[in-house]
């Protein structure tokens, strides 16, 4: 019997929520040891010494072996243990686009989207006097054209990003395309596509998804109150 | 026989240099095909058609399969051709470690070197009213951190990134820290094990590293003497 995974994680995070998706999706024993990022549980010199050298949420330590990044822990996870095909099928060209499809989500719009996230938080919540609502602006228009390339470019109606069954692409895409409902923006808007492939991934994904946004919506909720 | 991969490349292009070397160095059959990105021949509607709906420089055509991003290609390449397996190990944990250090790469210094050269670039050579003094600045200062954290956490003396023979990692990584020059700050002063690294993938990738940097080695000194 394999030891569990240890899974270090804070639901606020989006990779965080798509690992924890998928560890309950695929039944991998997992032993889960949320970290609470706002208040820096990840910033101690023990989590640093003892779980990861970077201080990343999430991290994993699989028998020993200390991993970090989403994406990369998820591919790790794919090789490792079984799981059903379809996450990341073995077909090379299938598997490319998947890949082509994350690194585009990495310089588009994680890049923007957290930039965007950030800046509008400061601005809100924290006062900063290197944040202006300029730069905001500029963010919010980035991210608005990412999306709208979204829509346009990777999302066809009734199909998952890539081809018909959910793949690693589609919980990691959801849970940051959901990230600027912190700071009161509706990426859905005016974006049918985008909002009708949402709602797949959530259907597919039920309860997890539910349970993997539950602390991030009430967050969002009480921000959005605040502000 | 094969028909030869087609590669569409600017060697001002980090990803672009990084793959010739590979496509040299691996004897892939391949067909080079020049695009001139600083002249916009990939925003050619052409291009969009034919190559890649992104515009992006390095793509691939394969037997007819078109992909782009050179993180992907790379990997693409290694499942689909015969390839030595030290490029990137079947080893499940090394293989992790390559994509935890490339991820690390593109969360951190693509993202802050890209944004300093932009930057600076502009300052000098287009007068863009957009950026400042200051931004410089504070990207020099981003990217001093991220070259400061590749010197401690990531490098020990006498070996490649990813232990013992040269990985995807290196070659990403060597193509990248070069990139700065373009704008007059050696990345190596300073980082003794930045610098003997440098040299022990350049003598490993000789001459195709010395082909690949031949352009680029030009256009700084240019630039180097224009500003």
């Amino acid at each position: 019997m394999p030891r569990p995974v240890k899974f270090f994680y804070d639901l606020l995070s989006t990779h965080s929520r798509a690992l924890y998706m998928f560890f309950e999706a695929t039944k991998i024993p997992y032993d889960p040891i949320p970290v609470c990022a706002t208040k820096g549980e990840h910033l101690t010199d023990e989590y640093r010494e003892c779980v990861n050298r970077f201080q990343q949420v999430p991290s994993i330590i699989d028998d020993g072996f200390k991993l970090s990044n989403g994406v990369t822990i998820l591919k790790y996870l794919i090789r490792e243990k079984l799981i059903p095909e379809h996450w990341y099928p073995r077909d090379s060209q299938l598997r490319a686009k998947i890949d082509e499809y994350l690194e585009w989500q990495h310089d588009n719009s994680s890049k923007v989207c957290n930039a965007f996230v950030q800046e509008k938080w400061s601005l809100l919540n924290i006062e900063d006097e290197r944040s202006s609502e300029q730069k905001v602006e500029e963010y919010r228009r980035q991210m608005e054209q990412n999306l709208n390339q979204l829509e346009r470019e990777w999302l066809v109606p009734g199909r998952f990003i890539i081809g018909d069954r959910i793949t690693i692409a589609d919980i990691l895409a959801a849970c940051e395309i959901e990230q600027p409902k912190i700071v009161g923006m509706d990426p859905f808007q005016g974006r049918p596509k985008l909002a009708a492939w949402l709602e797949k991934v959530r259907y597919t994904m039920t309860p997890y998804y539910q349970e993997a946004h539950q602390d991030f919506y009430k967050f969002t909720e009480k921000a959005s109150v605040k502000n």
